[in-house]
């Protein structure tokens, strides 16, 4: 494994990108609404999204652009909005989005990726996000500034903003891989995350670049859930515009073999921020499962147990119901036998077997209460019965769940 | 359709069944916690269990009585603890339990059912489950209120007991059926219901008894959920002592078409209140999906609807945020068009169409809110895609809900 250094700097941290976040009047006077990400030159791109039937309409464009061409040149971002279940009216908006900013931008509209984040139904106010496209055109800049304007900008109820950017070396050659994504309610990926984009030099191929993304989001976005909601508008794209000036990667070689591995630390990263800001929250849960029979299994099962709301709420307790644990992995629709299953909690208090062959070792609740008191916490599920493991990462479900989501548009 | 009146009495009404609820010290002080409903003749024997890989003790005793008896004599059942997870142990506790139970009711251990709901994990303390064995067998007496207490006993979050009883006729014959159930959190029955005994006095063979209930809890108890959590101890059985005095029912005629229909009047019943006392719940959420394709479909979209988290506290909020009624059905699972669906909301406060072909009618939002404010709303969406329809219930999800499960052990 190469050396991958943990940076900051988001989304223009990679040679050859801009970005920026204003304020165009879709929501709370002065909010940051609007963002951008640019890439001074054509960048390959490639991009993964909800399997949602309802579909947004800035997803069905980028889906057409993604498949239809090599390049693009940015992608502009609102939050406030969704843009689902908009009909002819949402399409018009959301390609006059996209013309405004290839206009404001001297490039052409199939070189522009739209993402909408916010409240299904409602329309775009027309005026509004075009002024906003020229706004940013404007306001576009290098520099770890303009990349967190753009992360604060696509924030709903996320309460941090989300980025994280890595160094690899490929030839020798510096690489960078910066992202930003927003996520915090309706957040069951499922082919990708809510809002997320990724900005690399590196140059590689189309083909490749999307190979990459879509395994890595198997085990990263895909394992995140906050409240099993898969939402309309889920959008994962990635930039790579070859400025780092490797020769570019077309097998899946070495060099390929690296690029996954930062990739990974980059969406892992921010898929456990995700969780760990979901809506309401107070704990990230972790899920391991290990030893299963096979990879789907795993993931099956790690899933499950993130997604129980039974779970959920005796994570806010700190109450180690365990039993809802193995309940949970019991419905979830892989077979196995539970009358083998180990579970252990982990956090930073430490580090307890609290069952043993499906049954409850002689744990003292009062440390296992401990351990569930913390801010990480981990569940390591052992299955026994083969080499296969899998990591689903979730949040607690509290009454701050219950009050964000009973008044959302209010 | 035959009459089908609604009446009192509950398990106890049918001819020839006694019921008993005692106090056997499980759970604390003087609380109500073990449950007979015991039948003076042998009785058809017919059930469904849940589907859950983790199975408790009791599931596994009943589906072997069940499928190698024809007839039983009582059901035994106890609350505060699940008897689930708890091994070797755990399944000597139950045989106990039927045990303790035939030897007071001079009976064979063969013509017990038994049944837990409670914690997990927890092993049953086998003198005082014995001891309140016989208990109920002293106590068991004829008449309304003995049904009462033991629907009473077999609660644990439930706030209401939940009973429901009805007579119809079969060759000149006046038939009851009589039904208790228990059922507050993780209520998410698959193949069953939490826990649910139901008593008739109608001859019918063991055969068509089960093939009857089977086909029922598809569309009544599989059609409500509280929390997605599927039981490790979902159980629904039904006695038939045919002391009604009808010739016994063999065919699919038209006596066995009036006993369905009756029977789904119970289930149903029970399901809905079941829904309505959700953990936490304030409100009972009705979802009928009309028009489609076909019956799966349509269950599997109502199902979706009544099981989001983000729907569940949209109605909490009494908020009209209809996008997630479509983004909830569009992850279903159900292939289907967004743009023509139809969706109405239903209250004793009136009747609002909020959504057309997909996207928002220009309804009032005051008015919306006050429909959604009820105790009972109803949510209709017309896929405009065939004949099928089919209906699911849900509650609202609550600050209450998350205490409740936050600290449900303490």
């Amino acid at each position: 494994m190469s050396e991958i250094k943990i940076i900051t700097g988001g989304v223009t941290a990679a040679k050859g990108y801009e970005a920026a976040g204003c304020a165009a009047g879709l929501r709370k006077k002065e909010r940051l609404d609007v963002a951008m990400v640019y890439s001074q030159v054509p960048a390959k791109i490639a991009g993964t999204f909800t399997t949602n039937v309802v579909k947004a309409a800035p997803v069905k464009w980028d889906q057409m652009i993604v498949r239809e061409e090599e390049t693009a040149r940015a992608i502009v971002l609102n939050s406030g909005i969704a843009n689902a279940c908009t009909g002819a009216e949402g399409l018009a908006a959301n390609a006059a989005m996209a013309d405004a900013a290839a206009q404001a931008l001297g490039v052409k509209s199939n070189e522009i990726l739209t993402a909408s984040t916010g409240v299904i139904g409602m329309q775009l106010p027309l005026e509004k996000i075009v002024h906003g496209m020229k706004l940013l055109a404007e306001a576009k800049a290098e520099g770890a500034e303009a990349a967190h304007q753009a992360a604060l900008a696509i924030m709903t109820t996320d309460t941090i903003p989300k980025e994280v950017t890595v160094t690899f070396e490929v030839q020798g050659k510096t690489v960078t891989i910066g992202g930003m994504s927003k996520g915090s309610g309706m957040i069951h990926p499922n082919m990708a995350t809510m809002l997320g984009v990724l900005t690399t030099d590196l140059a590689i191929s189309k083909k490749l670049l999307q190979e990459a993304l879509s395994n890595d989001v198997v085990d990263s976005f895909n394992m995140i859930s906050v409240d099993r909601d898969t939402s309309t508008n889920d959008t994962l794209v990635i930039f790579a515009n070859g400025l780092a000036g490797n020769v570019e990667i077309t097998e899946k070689d070495a060099d390929y073999e690296a690029f996954c591995e930062a990739l990974h630390v980059v969406t892992t990263s921010l898929a456990k921020i995700m969780a760990g800001d979901g809506e309401g929250a107070s704990k990230l849960l972790e899920v391991t499962v290990e030893h299963a029979a096979d990879k789907p299994k795993a993931r099956t099962l790690a899933k499950a147990v993130i997604t129980s709301n039974l779970v959920k709420t005796a994570i806010y307790g700190s109450d180690a119901n365990w039993g809802r644990i193995l309940c949970a992995m019991g419905y979830s629709g892989a077979d196995f036998d539970p009358e083998v299953v180990d579970i252990t909690i982990v956090s930073i208090a430490g580090v307890s077997k609290i069952v043993a062959n499906g049954m409850a070792t002689d744990y003292s609740e009062e440390f296992a209460t401990e351990i569930l008191k913390q801010e990480k916490v981990t569940v390591l599920v052992d299955m026994k019965e083969g080499d296969a493991s899998a990591t689903a990462w979730g949040c607690d479900l509290t009454y701050d769940y219950v009050k964000i989501n009973g008044d959302y548009r209010s």
